[in-house]
């Protein structure tokens, strides 16, 4: 920290990414990537010709790649706005509807960028405590008079909230906004997307990153009534014009375009799930409900930091949070059939050299 | 904006940019954009398979690219961060080196985006009129108690301030930071990165978008004392950790590594923009001297206004600023021989009706 770095930064509170290795060399189950490559569509869209087009500028208006998501979620294009993956899109959103007198309120243990954001901007943040099992109640949001931010399915755990009592939400008082971070909702969980046109203060967020294979193309969205996404584009203009580059344009349009791919990555990763939870239920491990691609889960007999750092020697990385309430437990990507094989034949191993 | 909007975000002044006309009919004379491809190296960086890694998430740290980037400055990567965007950069320094107490000093006539982020961030800014030739007088900064911005080339005026009057400043109060915007300072100039190791309180911002053909790639780099570069990290990773996506990544290292080609392209440039300096003034046109790939000029007949819109009539874009002292003035891209021969045929034409 210089001696140059105004009070503002000075009380940031950055966020610490999953390990990011470049050199390949780790099975990596540490930061909830998709293990399929992007759909062919995506490959054949980043041509040779569009690459030489490099040299003029994006289109700051998202407009070819806001039309193929709106007609891909039922919504038109003013309900729509891009960004530098879901990070940027929640940056913009606590920005526009929170500050002076209007706070955030968002659960203490979820998507560790909501403490980042609030510190960026300076805000009063309510901090709610997940109940005991590790699930969210709404009813705990009820009263609360700012935005509101709920991950569902939330992370790390996995777990999900029903819309309908999102829906009680957005009744309960109209002129808050409610932030429905759906990152994961591709493997589970109800999307709030269909009530965007009966809530004006609804804001659903999307993610590229997961269930369609686009985390290196940093691409992220969010949907709400005109008047939201309208308020978006004001702190887009303010921050970052031209905030989406070319080929991720191109990218992002022709994934949303293959729907079978889609289905079948989200389907594929559904199952590997359900077999890799029973595989750890069978080595003792306690494993939250998980609607994600990943699980959240805890060995009745190794602490969470022995697992991590085990498997990292061993070339496999997790991921773990030195965080009260969560210490003990691993977040673990569901990768490909064959990395899963490995992580629990790994456990298998590490859980017999401890008898 | 809807009844939800911050009060914050109610301030906020955002900025509009260039027209980005998608179906290309235009000869677009209007974002500076370079007329030409980016380097073969970055067609040959952007190959299929580096397409099929998209659905990892790219390097936070930006390694590979910002040790090119050092190594084409001579300077050491902790020297160096990079962006989506040089308006991404700027944001990050608005943020980390204004505040409450620091506010930002910069010209009346310059790039529009000093004005979007003083308003984003809340700041004080204090605008300095240009003395009545467009100059920036240092001068006029030099008992600024806060962070002083001086794009240099300026935009729109494509005029220069010396090195040494930087150096001044710098020296004058080692407790501000003085931000060098030099977007346009390969096309000429003289660039302050030389001073980055005498002066902690120095961050020069440059961007791929001009001279090395990646406006669509969107990338931005800053180059200062590595305090300076850790306090813009710890903005960065309050914002957006995964900033640079992965293609631009290898596209920014692939192009800094292409030196012949871009010099080619930069001395074309500048060749190009004696021809068209010398055809306008023989149409009457008073032309500001420009370092730039740009020309800041005004006609002793037309109305900047009407020029504008004619020539877009036409299939020519330039661009025109609705704005006290350069009314009258167009700010036209130093495009291809090609396009600046339509133009200057297009205006002769148009000049010609008018008698």
């Amino acid at each position: 920290m210089s001696k140059f770095l105004s009070p503002e930064a000075q009380r940031l509170d950055p966020y610490t990414p999953g390990e990011q290795p470049q050199d390949q060399q780790y099975i990596k189950l540490n930061t909830n990537e998709s293990p399929f490559p992007p759909s062919p569509k995506v490959l054949e869209a980043i041509s040779k010709a569009e690459v030489g087009k490099l040299y003029l500028y994006s289109d700051p208006t998202c407009a070819a790649l806001n039309a193929a998501i709106a007609g891909r979620y039922n919504l038109k294009s003013e309900n729509v706005i891009t960004g530098n993956g879901s990070d940027e899109i929640l940056a913009f959103a606590f920005r526009a509807f929170c500050g002076e007198g209007v706070g955030a309120a968002y659960p203490d243990i979820t998507y560790g960028f909501y403490t980042a954001q609030s510190a960026l901007f300076g805000l009063n943040a309510k901090i709610v405590p997940l109940r005991e099992d590790f699930s969210i109640n709404v009813e705990d949001y009820m009263d609360f008079p700012g935005t509101i931010v709920i991950a569902n399915p939330n992370a790390p755990t996995g777990m999900t909230v029903p819309a309908a009592d999102i829906q009680r939400l957005l009744e309960k008082d109209p002129n808050r906004v409610v932030i429905v971070d759906e990152a994961y909702i591709d493997f589970g969980g109800e999307s709030c997307v269909p009530l965007i046109g009966r809530y004006e203060n609804l804001l659903v967020v999307q993610t590229m990153s997961k269930s369609r294979s686009l985390a290196g193309g940093r691409l992220g969205f969010a949907m709400g009534s005109a008047g939201l996404i309208a308020d978006l584009n004001r702190v887009k203009y303010s921050f970052n014009p031209y905030n989406v580059n070319r080929l991720t344009l191109l990218a992002g349009a022709a994934a949303v375009e293959d729907e079978d791919y889609f289905q079948s990555c989200c389907r594929t990763v559904r199952e590997t799930r359900v077999w890799t939870v029973e595989a750890l239920e069978n080595l003792g491990f306690t494993v939250l409900p998980s609607s994600a691609n990943f699980v959240f889960a805890k060995s009745d007999r190794l602490s969470g930091e022995t697992i991590y750092r085990t498997l990292k020697e061993r070339g496999i990385l997790v991921r773990w949070f030195d965080k009260d309430r969560i210490r003990d437990y691993l977040r673990i990507t569901i990768g490909s059939k064959t990395q899963m094989e490995a992580l629990i034949n790994a456990l298998d191993l590490l859980l017999k050299e401890e008898k």
